[in-house]
């Protein structure tokens, strides 16, 4: 059995995600469909990127992710789809795979991706400016029913990446930023746990603000009080409890926050 | 096998559309149901108009289509289901099938509506204000479950319908409205693909400004550019490439939106 | 066959709600998965509590619902899960349940808690800040599998329960407050129907207006005009018709709300 998901900039106002699930069932009738985030904001690849790499690894194996995040379509960007590790992928190829695709390499999975040039697995017309509906869709029913990844298109070794988001390790620092604001106002950093691995963290510092200490939950300090923690997804986050950090300290995207160590010998 | 969609005003927040997946899954348990838009205007039948015309007929012959955009609720309005093509409706009469009553129409496709007015396909106790969850929820379930469509009510000739709203042909010009604003801010309006047919457009303008030629795709032109196409529902559309049109202009629904034509003869 | 429902406070732009559909479906690759609500206010267990008790239950019998507004969330707050009367409850131990809870101890159903103290049934790694995705979908997804609600925890009898909110009866009137304002701007008021019974509302008054008698639906009154009836769900509701009663009057969830009945002998 097969799953799809859908992650898109469409938000949810205008029916066309309701559209790509009406093309996806035309073909593919009995496959469960999932949305992961139809708000992702527009034209922005890498948050499409991160959080596709935090949510699709969750499904069943054999699950097929269709990324809908595309301001080249109808340009000569390519269309592709993809399988890494035990998933697939269908989407522009402008990046938005780049943290699975090294997250698989690192792993040595399997990693096979194909420019979709094979227009008989497309809708009979193909507009310019909505191949969510009109190429992904149709290609990931057929997927779904079984199609191999290989008819769907010609093999490439090239797909796009985004440029690395490391942070800058300093004597006794880490200078990252912060990558993604969710829902609660949480800020989540580019700095992973495995960043901080033998190291005593004694301060986060970002927006002016100094926060002693990591946490392990919301719930060990006050309402209200800034905490620093490693979130659900291994990331260093920044958080206010049961609160809005973000609004609290004007924090944004691309903000950088900074992690400082105990030195050698050092009592904090 | 069955597939229903839901298309309402009730927004996203208050369960009132667990409780219509609810209520249909009490009485049809396998029939997949795909949410199209529950960000419709409140009582904008208009808005549910359009979105349920550019949305439906994507899904698979035989689906059926629930719109709750409802403001006379607990009225002598009529509750109606349709056959329109080959897509069921489940709706209140107030005009929100009109675009997809004229295509049927056009295309001398079979038209059955019928007053829901036999209570046995109801839910029991029938409230004032919900008729979504009490009427519409059941009547498309026991569809699903292959209730013909003349058991549901009385057949009715005369459904309401929303004035025409076509742009006006002037020598040389178009002049039509914007009849819809999407996620991104594009700007959709009331002129269609066949209104330009034969004829090359100049200028398309709208707000104090004038953008010259169509282009095929947003990729064309630089981020930013203020660009004019045909959108993939075959409106014209106003739209910044990787912008928000809606907002650099002011632009919303309603306002007025002209193609100038090259005359025959002129070089442009 | 189970269905499984959601609610949430994390919004729908993360991808959270999509990792928990992904861990369900690892597990149950068949259950169906309803969203009744992921825009509950951050926090707000009472909201949570509201939605739960107005949706779960027109959801089939044997549904299991996962609530996951959590704000102790990695501290000693106990995840649970329930049977009351026919359908299945899967939450942390914060309240959440207690209007369904009160009604069922009022039909005299069957009540069954327990903690959930069984790693065994949970994601192998669970993080301090994510039990949505680490133990209450898997729970709920092995509940949905068959697994006894009994072989998922130890019976607890003391589950924590929300204060009352009950309104205040004086002579000739009745003093409750807003606990709910919904997408369309209307208010819902503790007052139920049944709190009403046996007396002739003369008048509503809310944030220094009043509302004269109670109106059957919306569409008794002209556009714009406020009125005061008993909602869907059988509370006491003030609504402007075809408009936003919260923002004409600038209410909020906490306003008081009072009813004047008739004297006994008066003819209003």
């Amino acid at each position: 059995m097969s799953f799809i998901t859908l992650t898109t900039d469409f938000g949810i106002k205008d029916g066309n995600v309701g559209v790509m699930k009406g093309v996806i069932w035309s073909i593919a009738g009995d496959v469960p469909i999932a949305d992961i985030s139809h708000m992702i904001r527009p034209q922005d690849i890498a948050e499409a990127a991160l959080v596709l790499a935090r949510s699709a690894p969750y499904f069943p194996p054999g699950s097929i992710h269709v990324v809908v995040v595309d301001p080249g379509v109808g340009t000569d960007r390519r269309a592709i789809a993809a399988r890494l590790g035990s998933h697939y992928f269908v989407c522009p190829d402008n990046g938005v795979l780049t943290l699975l695709l090294e997250r698989v390499e690192r792993e040595n999975g399997p990693i096979h991706i194909v420019h979709l040039d094979k227009p008989r697995y497309w809708r009979p017309e193909v507009s310019h400016v909505f191949h969510g509906r009109d190429i992904f869709s149709p290609v990931a029913a057929h997927l779904a029913r079984g199609v191999p990844l290989a008819d769907l298109g010609s093999p490439i070794f090239d797909p796009v990446r985004l440029p690395p988001r490391r942070p800058t390790r300093l004597p006794g620092r880490l200078v990252g930023e912060i990558i993604h604001v969710d829902h609660f106002g949480n800020l989540s950093s580019n700095i992973y746990q495995e960043d901080l691995e033998g190291q005593l963290v004694i301060a986060v510092r970002l927006r002016g603000v100094e926060i002693r200490r990591l946490v392990k939950s919301f719930g060990e300090r006050p309402p209200g009080e800034l905490v620093a923690l490693i979130g659900s997804t291994g990331n260093l986050i920044v958080a206010a409890v049961n609160d809005n950090a973000a609004a609290r300290l004007g924090a944004n995207a691309g903000d950088r926050m900074e992690v400082e160590f105990e030195s050698p010998g050092e009592d904090g």
